[in-house]
């Protein structure tokens, strides 16, 4: 048991150390980028919004990339209202309320056919201007950019969104710079990808950003995902099947 | 409204006919595949076993693609006590206790850490083996196939799993043929996919060989996914990270 635990903490200093050394200047940038700001050594609190009909894939797969760094980040599920909340393919999830004047490093935004009948809910709104106001990063999924777009947030900041969605999306912010062909976007302290899948090649990005490429690499490795690495390819922007 | 309703049958009309033009054929195989028994026209209940620490992903990529066909399946979340199941990445999500003598269409079992304890747990290795026998198919993710090895199911069939788990995953069934190089593989009504993402790659396999490519093409371009068509193709196989 103790030979366990001396191993255990070895291999975590091991691994301390070995993030240390990681880069954080190799990201495919164009556009108003700016260096984000490298996180603080404490265990960064990523909140998660839900509503009903949010779109699962938008939700968990940025959640499986960020779940496998326990050693940086925590995971909380909120709802405006808190309790179980559903989303279009009837993942019933357990939330908590959103707490009073909170302030988030990080608040992910998914999309989905909620996001249809949220844009108009005042509450929803004002409480994502609040919390994307605050965070240290405000990254959204899919029609999670026109949910983030209705707040101002994004007004003169480069944005994308789904672009099975995209004349939708792009009405809720007209003063965004809307950029349709992107897997994902970066301006400052806010990251919006493309479609559902796009927010895992976000997520790893994100990452790499934060923590260097070769954790992201490991990271799309180790869950067997063929990693979009640079954003500005989008093979989902050509076509458009109906 | 009317309108709305005769242009909604009209459009479900259209899609159907649409549907029996699916070529049930173009499938990449090799082995000892056996065409799968075409599902019957009701809708169809996947079942979706869950335990506590399963891996998000191996859950919801799988929902994600099944969950947009409403026309065809109907997705339920069980577990053994029912109640609330948590993933490593601490997804809450709410399940039903599963039914006495239940028989499902699709039973679907993901892998995760929670996979190393639950392979002793011989009720649910039990209902495992109960509802394996009983569905129409049975498909895993990951060390999923651990699970259904240990009920002595896979016997003398092939099957794959996560490529950095497979020693022990093969140690849970040792008459089972299994195939260390394969994105996922299929016999019989078995379909058993090697790690975490590789599941969507499997479930779109999967839809492929039911209802044809184009409906498989579709879901993967909607939702901006880069499918990997051929189970054959093991880009996680060569290189071994640690």
């Amino acid at each position: 048991m103790k030979k366990r635990l001396l191993t255990s903490c070895l291999t975590t200093f091991l691994f301390a150390l070995y993030l240390t050394g990681f880069s954080q200047t190799d990201r495919n940038g164009a556009g108003p980028d700016t260096p984000p700001k490298a996180l603080k050594p404490k265990i960064q609190r990523i909140g998660i919004l839900l509503f009903n009909n949010f779109e699962t894939l938008d939700v968990f797969g940025p959640v499986e990339i960020f779940g496998r760094l326990k050693e940086f980040y925590t995971i909380e599920f909120y709802s405006l209202e808190g309790g179980i909340v559903s989303s279009t393919q009837n993942v019933k999830i357990v939330t908590e309320k959103f707490r009073e004047k909170d302030s988030l490093d990080i608040f992910l935004i998914p999309g989905g056919m909620g996001t249809r009948k949220e844009v108009s809910h005042e509450a929803l709104i004002s409480k994502i201007k609040e919390l994307s106001s605050t965070s240290t990063y405000t990254l959204t999924v899919c029609t999670g950019s026109a949910l983030l777009a209705k707040t101002g947030q994004l007004n003169g900041r480069t944005a994308t969104s789904n672009k099975r969605a995209y004349d939708w999306a792009i009405s809720q912010g007209e003063k965004v710079k809307w950029i349709k062909k992107a897997r994902w976007t970066i301006d400052g302290k806010f990251y919006t990808s493309a479609g559902i899948s796009a927010g895992m090649d976000m997520t790893l990005g994100f990452i790499r950003d934060v923590h260097g490429s070769d954790l992201a690499r490991k990271i799309a490795y180790e869950i067997e995902y063929t990693w979009q690495e640079n954003k500005e390819v989008d093979n989902f922007y050509l076509q458009d099947l109906k």
